[in-house]
């Protein structure tokens, strides 16, 4: 493998901005309350990714556009864990029940969002969520949540497989430690996605307002 | 986000061992000329990691383990391209008929090893080898090819949602720069699969056989 | 198209018997209170069916062999409807929280039972049903269940596709009118599945337990 | 199950019609030489059906509507053939390589058409061609080919689960038996997608263009 400069490397072959569609969906991603509780295995400094998402999704509902959350819930015996609940001891916060579950305080879904539960790290895998954007007429994605490394990864890559534009909030993104947020950023923008700002994205959902 | 040691970070959360399962796939990705040939926007210097695959392949057979490969193709005009070639312009490389999209030289495909071609990052996805494997009563798959932060990180979360126990084996993967490697075997290991050594895989080939 | 006798026809081509697995997992669709409840629009005569696949469960049970049952639930606003809810008028009982979703009288399901919500015909479709069987080792599947010409056969042609033998349990299995209910048993054992009786099931079962 | 009259029995709850979409796709399905060849055992008498085909492929191409084509193949010794190959004798037909998997004298692909090649009954498994349609910003399909019974039945219920308005062209699909054509329209009409003429969608067509 090369050892030259990183940027330098990829900018000889990625890098292409595929920009915003016309008709997108805002997904937050698995924002629950295990990540924001002191002393849980999960616990990560993400408020500030909060606090950027829930900014993304008042200009979503400002301009129409539909928003999506996702959590991540078990059979109370995990009989639907698979591989991941296998592998990923953290996930037993997720059983049906556990309060570590539930929506982080100020993101209670309202009646007219869809919440998606999942067992596995994409959004998209094991889930109707395809289907729902496709038949709402859906071409393109906005993601926010956590953690970077983990589920907003996993949905970024199924989201451009199943073909939507997709656009990765950069400060609405959250993880466990910055290493992996930003290597984790740094591969989507290259290969799968537009890494944008907070204050694009919210520049663009108010022209489409 | 967390400014401690990344490991010890990890440490806390993440890193159970899944170990092999008892019926294993092996599974090439993308062994593609495009990633060899002097000059190519996709060359890697990733001869060892083909070389190493090479080995376990050899082992793989011998213990009578089935053997599948991967590569990418495209309708010639990219009908079927969708976001992905849009987004990742070296992809032209593989455009049906393309040289670049053969196999690499050592890697000619025997008669009882099946090839998938793919148009997305994971092996998966919008393929039938999730229920080629299940079909084969296999358990597990182990993981080989490039590139590491590209095709077998998606491959390997993917194989790991579908159920099958996953290995990835680190010196039998490449990339085109050591850091997007390093950090994808990092996410890998800690929340999807095992990474293995080229000499743990085919030892428990040989206990296999 | 040929206007010989039907089955004469068929059995020039197909009909091979696959047999029961190793394996299997029973599953039960959609038995919900909608088609129990007198004056429903989804109302049909199928409190035989129930008793019967009531009777292979116990069977199931008592071999070990893992149940998951399955039921029909969306968004109170249908937001994950799609084209489903938007054909299939029928579709409202199930918008969560009615009464008409719940399961028939008889068919709570245990602690130890999986329940898999879906949005569209297939109990595979949107949910991820295939990768828990997958890493439950399951080899096989026994479909029971209503409508056989609506969510049986649609699961049932998964369940092939995903690489599970299938049986379907005759008896088991009901339909609001005999003719598709027949046409489609005949589809389903001419090339997806053996339609088996429950007295062959049920000996089956007693065998494996 | 009831026994009154089937039409009656169904007229009280199914057969909303859902129409055409706007941006539509036209599929057809599975039209091999295998079907059309005097003494082979999928022979079956849809010459009709072909020719119905053909006229509405080219006024889908008069009207820019993007056309794709559907057929099977198999690795040579069958290793990606699953289930359904167990269970379907007639499949070895279209091993790779054989005369029987060509398409049909007539239905040679256009350059600008896509060749979707699948191993199961529904267009939409194992492939990718949910990701195509959506990334080409189809809203809705139209389906031709055969068997009505079997890969027809298998892709109209997955394009609509998926999310397509699916319309299926009745004289353009073709059985080979009358029964389980006219069954399985009535199951797809019912529920699943709109049942139409090659008139109506020609005409529909000719008004897009």
């Amino acid at each position: 493998m090369d050892s030259d400069d990183l940027l330098a490397n990829y900018q000889r072959a990625y890098g292409t901005r595929v920009g915003f569609g016309t008709k997108p969906a805002l997904i937050l991603i698995d924002f629950c309350q295990a990540y924001f509780e002191p002393g849980n295995v999960l616990h990560a400094d993400v408020e500030d990714a909060l606090a950027s998402a829930l900014r993304v999704r008042a200009a979503a509902r400002a301009a129409g556009v539909p928003v999506i959350l996702t959590n991540v819930v078990y059979h109370p015996q995990a009989l639907d864990g698979g591989r991941f609940y296998e592998k990923a001891a953290p996930l037993k916060n997720f059983l049906k029940g556990s309060p570590m579950g539930a929506f982080a305080t100020g993101l209670e879904p309202f009646e007219d969002e869809l919440v998606v539960s999942k067992q596995y790290p994409s959004a998209f895998f094991g889930t109707s969520l395809a289907s729902t954007l496709t038949a709402m007429g859906r071409d393109s994605v906005i993601l926010t949540g956590l953690t970077t490394s983990g589920c907003v990864r996993a949905t970024c890559v199924d989201a451009m497989s199943h073909g939507f534009r997709t656009a990765v909030v950069a400060e609405a993104c959250g993880d466990r430690h910055a290493a992996p947020h930003e290597a984790n950023l740094f591969d989507m923008n290259a290969k799968y996605a537009d890494v944008v700002s907070e204050a694009e994205v919210v520049a663009f959902l108010k022209g489409l307002g």
